[in-house]
């Protein structure tokens, strides 16, 4: 009963991610968003259909639950053994979603792309992750008289810039090759690396319940090693990847070995405290120096199409919006509290393009490039909940942080290049990216 | 910590697959006697690596919990909870594989195609199904005393001749276009429909417990139906499927579709009370007559290399071998089975041959061809070990009939081919198969 349980989750769960992400895409914005915003329909916040476990509300009473015990015989009192196993195993599929999306997100991230542009996408990336984070900790804590724990961790949330929702809003404006573009690009895979490393840190925090400075270090170091490692070592485990790929005659032969990789580097993060996406990313950034990343890429595609959108389906579905909901007067001070998160969003990435010195570029849509918010936003949103470290106030807020400042990218950055420098054009981008190169590793496949 | 050790055990159940069905390829088998076998090695049998939940043997005791216990602080009163998640999300992960696997023979297998060959590979179909069903339900009963519901069960096992294993062996030994070939495919592919239907009329009977014949009647005509209606309504279906894939603008527009549309069918199989396969099954027929058949094979190729695995690596792990060890006298029982179940599996599928009338083709090549069973016996043997219709015994004994007959199908093919007939040749197969397609629909494509 529970197979044909997840089978109608999925269904479920599916039409939302599709009906969600065609309606926005038709709207011009970016499908994730879409996603979401399905998830929170058929879930806690409206419908009732999708229920998880843990989320505040009874997972026996969900619509599918209610479905399965009209169609197929269900007892009463099985539903919530069922419904207890359907959360898990909706859960864990959607925890593979996410590992698969960070994998593939370290398979896109170049190295030697990022060295070349690395002087000014680094600034960017620290500004843009530490002004959020410190802003956002300062006003939690003073404003809003959160404690330090869940205020740096809702802060942290918003460290990450989205590299797939920006990437597709520079593509679709075109300015995707432009210098402007590179920088944005390059910022926001390594701000995700530093929201990564942030967000392990601040996860095991919460974890034990108080700050041991002792155990910061630790973990930044531990994160900055195990990545960096993965770097250092990464020319002997790619090497021996494509020796083992290339060996294996059976179906599967660069899918599996992958997957073994990748899960076994999840899980060795996991093993020494940190996050076990961390090693999934770490994992996709050594395979992506193999010359089966192409061939890999096309075969995880579909995977990922299969579990990702069942993650961001159930991060909508657990919210409830309605804690948030403007009619209620006790929910003012978290509505105030979600302003303020948005605010500092949006200003706490803008502000990152007065550090790019270059005074041809245009710096104002540099800092809005980098505003959106996305995947990383609800990891942190996810393990947050997961953990109990953010109210129920906390998370929504930063569902609706993900959600406004994606909203805003789009039409913010072509107000940004168009009362300011037109983006440089990819001439002289080619060339700065040359001399940069030279500069740098040298290496100039794209 | 469900989530690290269903990681850990995605590696080891990888690993096993990889090496298991790397070796066996070596030896000139087919990879998936490997992963069953690699799944014997880590399962209940042997290593005790991944023990799940039902098989037997306490599942907080496997190796894998162990492991957990160790490096990741999983505390003993936990690992008990730990270990039933991960079999759940373990057995519903394969039970997904077990779906994408069947979908994708459906979506492999063309009905135009099956025309041509219509008539003789039926016949062999029909006759591979009754003589293995009949002669293996009456020596159960009769001579080892097994009650009427698990020896028909178990004989219903060894109905279906593996697609995947025939087509395989066919190709290596470069049979594949020979008239034979096209024989032994049509009539495994028939058998395989045959076969889940005779599989949802058994299965439904064990949850019953008795056999009642209004009810045979009802399941014969609800499967049949299905299958019939999947295929007459499947052209509207189809056409549908097409028009949405054609509008839909966002990542997953193939994939999500069809997998709405598989699950779909799976989730309203088993309302019906059919098996959840049977229903995607039905669902890749209806694709396959789609201009995306080839795209969305593609697609599906390395989800199916992803999860497919997990399905016979499991069955391989749940099977307890030992209650065949020959050493131990109280097994002589159910040795004295598996070796007439062996028996009853090559000889019930080798007369196949005697029904194609016409004298040019190798008719002994033909049955000898029919020989290997594999996913669908697989399958029957993990519902009915769920339904606990099969004892440990028949259990085993039906994994030692798939193990045994695919490792003979190869070389007595061989000798089949070189002591009787040459294959008829392809330019005569061309010509066959041309002048029995004008006869039926007249659809030339491959």
């Amino acid at each position: 009963m529970v197979l044909e349980t997840v089978l109608l989750s999925l269904v479920v769960i599916y039409l939302a991610s599709k009906v969600g992400g065609e309606l926005v895409n038709k709207l011009g914005l970016p499908p994730v968003l879409g996603e979401l915003l399905g998830g929170v329909v058929i879930g806690n916040s409206v419908l009732h259909l999708l229920v998880l476990q843990d989320s505040g509300v009874d997972n026996a009473q969900s619509l599918i639950i209610s479905l399965m015990e009209i169609t197929s015989d269900l007892s009463k009192s099985d539903a919530s053994l069922v419904a207890n196993a359907q959360s898990e195993v909706i859960s864990v599929l959607s925890e593979l979603g996410v590992i698969i999306l960070l994998f593939e997100i370290g398979l896109e991230s170049n190295f030697q792309d990022l060295l070349a542009i690395g002087i000014p996408a680094t600034l960017v990336a620290v500004t843009g992750v530490t002004v959020p984070l410190v802003v956002g900790s300062w006003g939690l804590i003073a404003l809003f008289h959160i404690s330090t724990i869940p205020a740096v961790f809702t802060s942290a949330a918003m460290t990450a810039t989205s590299i797939g929702i920006t990437s597709k809003i520079l593509s679709e404006l075109g300015f995707l090759n432009s210098v402007e573009g590179k920088i944005i690009l390059g910022a926001s895979v390594i701000d995700d690396v530093l929201g990564i490393i942030v967000l392990t840190v601040v996860a095991s925090l919460t974890r034990d319940g108080e700050i041991d400075f002792a155990r910061v270090a630790y973990l930044i170091i531990s994160a900055s090693s195990f990545i960096l490692g993965a770097i250092i070592f990464g020319n002997l485990l790619n090497k021996l990847f494509v020796a083992i790929a290339d060996r294996l005659k059976t179906r599967g032969e660069i899918v599996i070995p992958a997957f073994i990789f990748a899960f076994l580097m999840a899980y060795i993060a996991s093993i020494i405290h940190l996050e076990t996406i961390l090693g999934a990313f770490a994992a996709g950034l050594v395979l992506e120096e193999t010359d089966k990343r192409k061939e890999l890429q096309r075969l995880v595609t579909p995977i990922a199409d299969m579990l990702v959108p069942i993650f961001f389906v159930t991060i909508g579905a657990k919210t409830s919006l309605g804690v948030l909901n403007p009619a209620i007067p006790s929910n003012q001070a978290g509505l105030a509290m979600a302003i303020f998160l948005i605010v500092v969003a949006i200003i706490g990435k803008v502000v990152t393009g007065l550090v790019v010195f270059n005074p041809e570029l245009n710096r104002l849509a540099i800092g809005v490039g980098m505003i959106p918010r996305g995947e990383v936003g609800l990891v942190f949103v996810n393990i947050g909940t997961a953990n109990g470290v953010l109210s129920q106030p906390l998370e929504a807020s930063i569902i609706l942080m993900v959600i406004i400042t994606t909203f805003l990218a789009s039409p913010l950055l072509r107000l940004a290049f168009s009362v300011g420098q037109n983006p440089t054009v990819p001439d002289a981008a080619t060339t700065y990216l040359t001399v940069q190169r030279e500069r740098g590793t040298g290496n100039g496949e794209q």
